[in-house]
């Protein structure tokens, strides 16, 4: 996309107001160039850091007006690169409106603005025994409107669900300026066609969201962690779906294929078993006698499944060095193989381990290893292909478009939890028919008249 | 609306296929002329019953190309006259696809047609341990389909949510007979605009759904009962309070107020305290010694916090008999007000009792009753004027606006979980913006750009 002729006269208008918070300085410029998707980044014509949903309403307004394409910017820390910006766009920096304006524990929500890092809103309720339970794994940088940009997931979706279940209503800015409210202040609320679901993992394509209501929940008392080894993915798998037809919904079922085990094998604080070519990571939570009783049965279940061997985490230390174990993951592999680059797919849960063994396959015709590793317990795993050339990455990408097509035909999905963005933008058909995408490009439309919302993202150019 | 010029035509076209399922006599067009929302009936000129997708197709297209407004029709149980037909409209009568086409326990998820009943999905999960969550008080009657025209609750929702949060994905056929794919087999997606959730509690008005894959989860092995009775509304409500601050959230926590206790205690088989003015059902689940205990913690709570008793459900029969004290609320409350009608809010849980108080000085100074009750746990409650004369009928019309009014500016909404339909039609701007009701609008015309699926519902007409 070239500069917008307009452009100029856009940053003099809304400099009127906001004043130094309009920049075009390249070290700004270059700070919200990129996401963490892999991709590269790409360059905005300028920055724009709105304090208040008037400047925001005034700077949607002026580029309607002007034909200016906008981006929303948060944390930055999107998989797959709906934060990267384009030369003639203009990057909207939310993370100035980041107070928590109100918490009701008595009512189960708290009213908060785009740019709270997602942390802070659990620690906020946190303090009255309450959670937020979705938890993206960067959670500590990531923003609650990336967060609904996403519809982000993390590991304890399996129990808890992921954002979109949480967010009751939303205050929204429109492409020509309208600020529009959505949604509820309860749990329930059928009033009209539900635009706040709609508005959930719209990857910034809509509008921008100045403000959210979001549900918190009754925090458990305590937490249990267990680490299992398996001798492969398929008995793993096997045990999980022995766990749930047992009754117990896991707060956390995490999967590590072989590979995912030799990068953090040595970095852990625990003994993992030689033979083991699956780790599971598994949590309960509720009082302390349920986490527990529930952890010891589902391990029990396990191991006649045929676990190899439980290790319960019996202090916050022991179940911290578990979790290590999950967390190092995806550093460990960088580290590795720098040129790796991962999906994030989901399938029914039963066909994991095929579709794991299938990758694996197809990846080693072209001399290259995979890791699998992410959500077993929703079926949600992250796909890396460790590419050790820039041939290698050529040719991942073959085996990444036969691994979408395997999930579509497994009846899963090309993102679990990362979304479309500029990632699989180009391979949206492997998964959606015309007439669905051409609706979304509709109602897109009705939003955004002009396409000055994050243009150019989620729906193919042609 | 008058009779369409189309209509024979198309009455004649779809009639070469659909045969003697294309109907006008007046027995099954009464059968197909009303809901329970206690509007007056409206008469279709025709009532054609599809049983397969291609059907449904043909009907559509013809309906699209010759201008015929379609309803559908499921159980016929909605409670806002979304299901109103009115002359000149065609009912698509779905009970006749009503095949649960799959069941996978493994993954969680089953795919149902739309005409499935909501209890026989339910029955279909507890054969392998799961069960269907959402549990309107129809179940027994309504379909799968209205459920998620609706977005259909119950008194489980506050534990389990509502319809949307188990609607995966929908095949559903538009104007123009399309047929479209949205949504996923798993727990996670997120892959482009989530026209699924937009669909679901779009009261007929996008569209018919001809296939839903429905998520199910592993059953409690328990159900422990309580009732509970309060010297008034606030102390319920507040112990309410203290049970979620507590960590607990029960499986069901349901309210009656002085009006509703009046009705029912005559016919239940334990006792009332002469002195309560409000009665809790309150409902735990999990295992037999987890749900055990928790209800016992919550009923402690609930006396600490001023309950004057607790009586707890020892065996089947006895929980089932405290369970009907909620049951026959709304039946006995017909029996002796058979003009009485009722509204569906739902606030932020904190305002319950200063709303019910309002609500009732409001409706006396007309000489008229209120009864309230429904779902305290989630601030969604059913409140019934209980008109004893067709005079006081119209003057309910005032106070149930004022109602209406009151819910909005406490952040509350018009309807939980009955929807807007006919009911609310008129009052829609009570709630929602101007520019929030010509988006949904712009967004129906994207799915039917002739306004051919259920017109006139939902939308001022103006």
């Amino acid at each position: 996309m070239k500069r917008p002729q307009g452009l100029e006269t856009f940053l003099t208008r809304i400099g009127r107001t906001l004043g130094n918070r309009v920049s075009t300085e390249s070290e700004i410029l270059t700070a919200a160039a990129g996401d963490e998707s892999g991709l590269p980044d790409g360059m905005p014509s300028a920055v724009v850091k709105p304090l208040t949903v008037e400047e925001v309403s005034l700077v949607a307004r002026e580029a309607h007006d002007l034909g200016v394409p906008l981006i929303a910017r948060g944390g930055g820390t999107g998989k797959a690169g709906a934060g990267i910006p384009t030369e003639g766009e203009v990057v909207v920096d939310l993370t100035g409106m980041n107070k928590i304006l109100e918490v009701r524990p008595q009512d189960l929500y708290a009213v908060v603005q785009p740019g709270v890092i997602t942390r802070d809103l659990d620690r906020a309720a946190n303090e009255h025994g309450l959670f937020y339970p979705p938890d993206p794994s960067s959670w500590e940088s990531s923003t609650i409107g990336g967060n609904i940009a996403t519809n982000a997931g993390g590991p304890r979706a399996v129990k808890y669900g992921v954002t979109q279940r949480y967010v009751w209503g939303l205050q929204m800015v429109l492409a020509g300026g309208e600020v529009i409210r959505t949604g509820k202040h309860s749990l329930k609320g059928v009033v009209g066609l539900d635009l706040t679901s709609l508005i959930v993992g719209s990857e910034g394509t809509l509008g921008l969201v100045t403000e959210a209501t979001m549900h918190i929940i009754p925090a458990p008392r305590a937490v249990e962690t267990a680490w299992l080894d398996f001798a492969d993915v398929h008995v793993a798998s096997k045990a999980a779906e022995k766990i749930f037809a047992a009754g117990f919904t896991p707060r956390m079922m995490e999967l590590l294929d072989p590979v995912a085990i030799e990068v953090v094998r040595p970095k852990v604080a625990f003994p993992i078993d030689a033979s083991a070519k699956a780790c599971m990571l598994l949590e309960s939570d509720g009082d302390a006698e349920r986490a527990e009783s529930d952890l010891l049965k589902m391990c029990e279940i396990a191991v006649e499944a045929g676990a190899l061997n439980a290790i319960i985490g019996r202090s916050d230390k022991e179940r911290d060095n578990l979790r290590r174990g999950r967390r190092l993951v995806s550093s460990s592999l960088k580290e590795r193989y720098p040129l790796k680059f991962s999906d994030d797919i989901a399938v029914p849960r039963s066909r994991i381990a095929d579709l794991l063994a299938q990758t694996a396959t197809a990846a080693e015709k072209t001399g290259m290893r995979t890791a699998a590793y992410g959500h077993l317990g929703d079926g949600n795993l992250h796909i890396n292909f460790l590419c050790e050339s820039a041939e290698q990455r050529r040719s991942a990408n073959v085996v990444r478009l036969e691994l979408m097509k395997r999930v579509v035909s497994m009846g899963g999905t090309m993102s679990g939890e990362h979304g479309v963005g500029l990632t699989k933008r180009d391979e949206l058909e492997l998964e959606q028919s015309r007439e669905v995408i051409a609706l979304q490009r509709r109602i897109k439309g009705v939003f955004d008249p002009k396409n000055i919302m994050n243009p150019g993202k989620v729906w193919p150019l042609s």
